[in-house]
């Protein structure tokens, strides 16, 4: 615990904790304060957030190399998935795909585009390591691709057109997590020489909790951020009405922001140290593991807790925002050096996309 | 007035001035025949694009650098601009957006891609600087998401579409412009080092004017563009019933070509020369120009001088012509090398949007 | 004849041949045995096809470089050529559309997937002449926009689109072949260097037959081959039934891997010889070659040999196939290094195209 109250003492985003039981007093006191229970939601899931990858990494480094970077992997993104896991449980299909979508975005976008333009204000131009970039950008690539299919081919009038979007999703899920494993027995196996200055998600320089208490918090605060996620799902679509915001806004943008608060700290804060291979391995690792990990298993899991079987059909808008992100990353990275402006041509084009879902009418079709 | 008929003397497209008072004359006397006055107007454009284009170099030599390159920057489409302005003012949309999409598309491929001809046919291989053309890669392909995004989601059917379309396009130019004056801020400020031999339009073996010459001119030649560029425009749509062209094929084809006449002489000078920088430069510089500072322009002038507000929503095959334009550019541009047959890849990527664009039967709809 | 004995004790491939005479047999004696003949037809095309490559280059060896570059590029894809010759004399657009944009797929994805994945596993990290990859890529690209551009612009219902999609078809299918023939002269002219390792297909190890027997071999192997691809095209439809496969899926998939099995193993053993040139140049020169050669070629001779003429449109999912497999080709080629999982991706892209097309269920519209 010694560890955890020193760590309290010196990340001031750890005293956003104290909105944990806040959250949980209102919604029992008065649970139709929809926007008052929004916005502590995400100021309870920020910190946990934290926390959680910080129990997560310290797990993965007692661990050994192997396993621990399996670990790391599967756990780095698990605000993300238990945020959709709630919305898809309550047959948000709408929010949990936006959630997806945005995700894979926002952080190849915003996360990389943050960390290139600040990195860039302090060091003229920085470079990195191509082979981690290209690995992740083909992961997207590929990822782009299994999106892109079922949103085009289901469009399509036809007989069964419905059971074949679905049994099709559920082929292409497996296809993703099997080349995901392949991609993990690669980058954490064969070939981990490659890959080695992004490895490590927190480099040398941090803390790390004892197993047993990271084990046990890891446990607890999974729970925790499940609970408080319930309260952020039910209450998102208020708050958006409530803000203005559309809800596709919300799913595309507000969420993915709180679900990666805790990455982002990391990169950003790598990317001003110049250490530039861990921020690229850490934006471009959470996108690629949202599109070919937690994606597949939110459609395989959606056949057990959904209310319904949920497919892997995009709105196309949805479709153009990872297809472009994709391309921009595979662009922007290909040199493997960069400079402010670099993270400016990210951050636009992360704009033009917010600013759409931002100002589109609430759909009527 | 010596330097200028030294010049006459010497560039044999100057003598092309000699249409300018005869266009006038023609209208005066014979105000419908627009097919006579289209051709003229045409040969009349061109020196006075040459004109302009010396002029702003001129003054930009004189003033430094960074106002120079400003300058430069903001002026060297100008004679795209202000037949765009003309019309706009007529409130002929189609041809203003054709004229847009059609440049950016003329400059990335036509232009680039006979430089790289006859540069490739002169010396065996050439090398260039990729981080320039990498930079202006990077400003098209945003650009290309910008116009994607309106065209895409405004075909949309829902409630207050037309509003939301008109919004979005004002918000996104505004991005671009912002992104422009970003990148100018970068290439000839924090990183002009990097962009060095691309960055003086013209070279040393250039005579440039006196200062005072070359700011009469820039004015007085930019009202003679002006009011050529009204009779161009009149004449255009009977120009092209009178050839049997389509509008599009006039819009995107013969306007772009013409408006970009002067920078095409230059580029490919260069290329002959073995400086591929500049003729890079140029080519990618004048269609990152037209989509990042002259089209958002064109629509924030809209709402103050047309008779109606200008959206940024194009035909979807001006959208995938300048995707595409995007993609080649950023495909060829990638190793910093060339051979000839590069400049016929670009061509003939150029020749199958002619070619569709030049048979595609008067759209009925 | 005596090479060509020796060659069957060597090649257990050619075994195969057997099935020639059992084909013709079943098909005189039990015309209704549609997959029993399916079958034959596919065992007996896999080895005619290896003949056929093989007299090819014996040909091209004996003729000099120049001619017999030309020949191997012109007649590399034989198989293919007359395999779709016999589909569009019967009328089959569709099969013959299937059969082209699916083998540019195979070819690109399933090949050189193949090739990098067995290559891969035996050598930690391959390299490669990235100028071929290059060019092959750049000739990729521009197929794929003639492609795409009439099935983009086709679709609009307008007066006379029926027309004026011919004639653009047919004016793209030129400016193709002209694009084709300026590469050749680029790649076996110009600058032949560049592309050294790459250009002799069948490398210094195999043994050549003599040109006589090779000429003759040639011309009758063909023969064979239009004769059992008339047996191969009837059949193939009842084949697909019987299998519970979709056309789409026996066009694009079947049609092309049997088409092109002679390359692929030639591709597969040079890359486990670690001879990715060779592997690379085999696998995209294949698939450039169907989409600047094959492809117009059909739509021109569509003229004089089909029911009616063709066109160069696509259904949509076939352009995505063949736009994917171009993106992944140059993003994958851009480093000119290779490792197993590259050959993964591109095999994994190819499953979700396969797995889409297997289980679509048979369009209504």
């Amino acid at each position: 615990m010694n560890a955890i109250t020193r760590e309290l003492r010196e990340s001031p985003l750890l005293w956003l904790l104290a909105a944990v039981p806040v959250v949980f007093v209102v919604e029992h006191l008065a649970p139709d304060r929809h926007v008052a229970l929004f916005v502590l939601a995400v100021l309870a899931i920020v910190p946990l957030a934290a926390l959680l990858s910080r129990a997560t990494e310290s797990v993965a480094a007692k661990t050994g190399d192997a396993v621990g970077g399996l670990l790391n992997a599967t756990l780095g993104n698990l605000t993300e998935l238990v945020i959709a896991l709630t919305a898809l449980r309550a047959g948000m299909f709408d929010l949990v795909k936006a959630s997806i979508a945005g995700a894979i975005m926002t952080n190849a976008l915003f996360m990389l585009g943050v960390a290139l333009l600040l990195g860039g204000l302090r060091h003229r131009v920085q470079e990195y390591n191509r082979a981690t970039a290209r690995f992740q950008a083909g992961l997207l690539f590929l990822a782009a691709v299994a999106l892109l299919i079922p949103s085009l081919v289901g469009g399509v009038e036809r007989a069964g057109a419905e059971q074949f979007t679905l049994k099709l999703s559920i082929a292409l899920s497996v296809l993703l997590l099997f080349a995901y494993v392949l991609g993990l027995l690669f980058s954490l196996g064969t070939h981990k020489n490659e890959f080695a200055s992004a490895a490590h998600g927190g480099g040398e320089d941090e803390r790390l909790w004892p197993v047993k208490v990271a084990g046990v918090l890891l446990l607890a605060v999974t729970v925790v951020v499940a609970l408080v996620s319930e309260i952020f799902v039910e209450s998102v679509q208020y708050a958006a009405l409530a803000f203005g915001m559309t809800p596709a806004f919300v799913g595309f943008i507000i969420v993915s922001i709180v679900g990666a608060a805790a990455e982002m700290m990391a990169a950003w804060t790598a990317a001003r140290k110049n250490r530039l291979d861990m921020s690229v391995g850490i934006a471009l690792g959470s996108s690629a593991q949202i599109a070919l990990f937690v994606a597949p298993v939110l459609v395989l899991l959606s056949l057990l807790i959904a209310p319904a079987p949920m497919d892997l059909r995009f709105w196309p808008g949805a479709v153009v925002a990872v297809l472009v992100s994709t391309l921009a990353v595979a662009f922007v990275t290909n040199s493997g050096r960069s400079a402010w402006y670099v993270g400016v041509l990210l951050l636009t084009v992360y704009a033009v996309f917010a600013v759409t879902l931002y100002l589109m009418p609430p759909a009527t079709g």
